[in-house]
């Protein structure tokens, strides 16, 4: 498609020298209270940044991950064989997001175990003891004052924009509530003003299957030395189903099974071929092994493999912790549900960004948002795209997607330089 | 909407005698050979029947069940409260499928956990121990052969229709290709011609659940005295998020908490109310207990109460075979993927009910059998029904749903007598 689009192409930064990515991290010794009530008494944040900030310290983008992601959103570490960023599609010299005009941001959130202070963290409150289960819970609004408090490190008053995907939106959405005079532009995408009954159930039996793995320990499985890798597994497998659509998994998958043809074992009892078979004949040829336990079909391989990755990188009580503040997050209840009021408070410019195919957040949630805004008379910029992809859409390379992203940010810059 | 609509009243026989309902079982000595080539040496079915078949043995009717039900269709067992079968609402004295005029057979399927032979029955192969995992892989075609040897018995030799939903509906749909010649007429609820990859993926994600357990021992969990009790959890909570729509569970529970508010337990770090709080001052009111693992909203608590009531009841094994049989059927394999020439064996009719929330088996899985059958010239009737519950709707009282069945079989009735 990029073939037919060679504007796309040209600005694509394909020709330009690799983004190298240096992580890094910043302490806060500084208590930060958190929505529950507690606090967390130190912490660190990691993130990494691309691009040069300005003199004016206007060009500042801020990027807020999703559940399994981190601040490593864009380039790769020197030296490091396919070690690009979760966006680096979006983000980098030339790209949509371009790093040669914007100094971007990416930061690890609270709780989460890429290097930010999380569960695997020393507990100071338990002196020798991790945190495990004992670590509190955040809130989307939490892990926005963290980045605010990054930000106030940097030297960055007013964000340009901040940006987001899925649980990332939230974030966005949330910083121009909480932090209204510090953003000028949102861009919310595939996401939605709270999560739906549906939604909180499949984070529900994700958490079981952790929680009830015996190797969780409570989440002080650390100490034990185990890992709750069948419960990560199994969480990982029910959401990789919910980023897909039912289109795109027909299409790359289908009923496809994993092995070659074989004929059953034994084949004493069938009848001759061209008989009437009580099974229908020709349907016993078919490459069925017959098993309930091994992988028959391409789906359960690829859903394994996924769940075997993940399980050896992710952290069990993250992921209770970024569930939780899915779960949570939901700014109209304070306004008796009334969004139009919660959203009230923003003052900052949007770009709404959803996929026809994404069920877990569907266009209709972003609409609402757009509604909310409108209600309040705010400048909204709003695309549905026709995508296949389902909810993983947002980390895909529509150029649809890309060039209204483009678009947006080319018209931040010119209204920063104007 | 019954009182709107007193014909469905008076004919629902809510005055009638109550049904009473009584468990047989039917042993079978000759093998049954099986689609894996495999076979089964000796074999039992439990089967109930309702309504008393007429000397000419041509009201029989024949209910297929789906993936956790059994034989017990109908009625309730002598002296047990809250007995009723699973599709009491249908069936019975002046119900749509109206016990007065037909006789009524439920059976239940090999390797389920109802009585008929299954994984937790000796295993002859093995003197001292059960099948378990050992229990031969069974199909709906299978299934479907089982149920003529039951009707042989009976001394059925033409159905005037075998009806069921979902699984239930793929067996109905099995029995017009595997016995053309003993169906007048197939009611095919809820079904579909074979499963989508996202169908294959979430049987996949529970059997990982079940087969991943510690306490399932391989499928030998019968012999360590254990059951893989949090496996079966989280696959009936999978389960049951699939039967329900987005918009029904958003409508039974929404966004609701199950505990009443309360405040967190330390309030000390938070700003007066009425300031700018930077998680955004009241919200902080919210009634949320800030816990990972306990249940906070509505939809969890139904789903683990669904969860722990299913673990107590159903096998593990027949989970993992009553699912691979989902897996398998596709009628369509054996004609290379071509539905209208595996249905050209079809030689009765058709009435074939959808429901426009079902997501697990949508309106278009439906329409690609109706398509298939009128492709060629088969007497089809089609119900798409505008219900709001998803998949359950299928057992459900939705007024519309339950006039077309009781026409279709009033008009099977007619056709019997002329």
């Amino acid at each position: 498609m990029f073939l037919a689009l060679p504007g796309f192409l040209l600005g694509s930064g394909l020709s330009s020298t690799p983004l190298i990515a240096t992580p890094q991290s910043q302490h806060f010794a500084d208590a930060l209270p958190l929505r529950s009530g507690a606090s967390l008494r130190d912490y660190s944040l990691s993130f990494e940044t691309y691009g040069t900030l300005n003199a004016e310290r206007s060009n500042a983008v801020l990027i807020c991950h999703a559940l399994n992601a981190s601040h490593h959103v864009a380039g790769s570490y020197a030296g490091q064989a396919n070690s690009e960023g979760w966006w680096d599609n979006m983000i980098g010299p030339g790209k949509p997001v371009d790093t040669n005009r914007y100094f971007v941001i990416g930061v690890n959130n609270l709780g989460s175990c890429f290097g930010t202070t999380g569960p695997m963290h020393a507990n100071p409150d338990a002196p020798g003891r991790v945190y495990g289960a004992d670590f509190p819970v955040v809130t989307v609004e939490d892990w926005v004052n963290a980045q605010a408090r990054l930000l106030d490190t940097l030297g960055i008053d007013v964000l340009a924009a901040v940006m987001g995907g899925s649980l990332g939106g939230m974030q966005a959405l949330s910083w121009t509530l909480q932090y209204p005079d510090r953003v000028r532009h949102a861009v919310v995408v595939a996401s939605a003003p709270n999560l739906t009954a549906e939604n909180i159930a499949f984070n529900e039996v994700a958490r079981r299957a952790i929680v009830t793995d015996p190797d969780f320990h409570g989440g002080h499985f650390y100490e034990h030395g185990t890992v709750p890798k069948r419960g990560l597994r199994i969480a990982r497998m029910i959401g990789h189903i919910t980023y897909l659509s039912d289109d795109v998994m027909n299409e790359k998958f289908g009923r496809q099974q994993k092995v070659a043809p074989t004929l059953p074992a034994s084949r004493g009892s069938l009848p001759p071929e061209g008989t009437l078979a009580p099974w229908g004949g020709p349907a016993a040829l078919t490459p069925f092994r017959y098993s309930t336990q091994d992988v028959e079909f391409q789906i359960e391989s690829y859903l394994r493999y996924q769940g075997d990755k993940f399980a050896e990188y992710f952290d069990a009580n993250t992921y209770l912790l970024i569930t939780r503040a899915l779960d949570y997050f939901d700014p109209a209840s304070a306004h008796g549900g009334d969004l139009s009021m919660a959203l009230a408070k923003a003052t900052c410019k949007f770009l709404l960004v959803s996929f026809t195919t994404d069920w877990r957040f569907s266009p209709k949630r972003s609409r609402e948002i757009v509604k909310a805004l409108l209600d309040n008379q705010r400048d909204v910029s709003y695309a549905e795209i026709d995508a296949p992809h389902g909810h993983d859409a947002f980390l895909l390379d529509d150029p649809r997607y890309m060039g209204v992203v483009r678009s947006y940010f080319d018209s931040i810059a010119k209204g920063a330089t104007a």
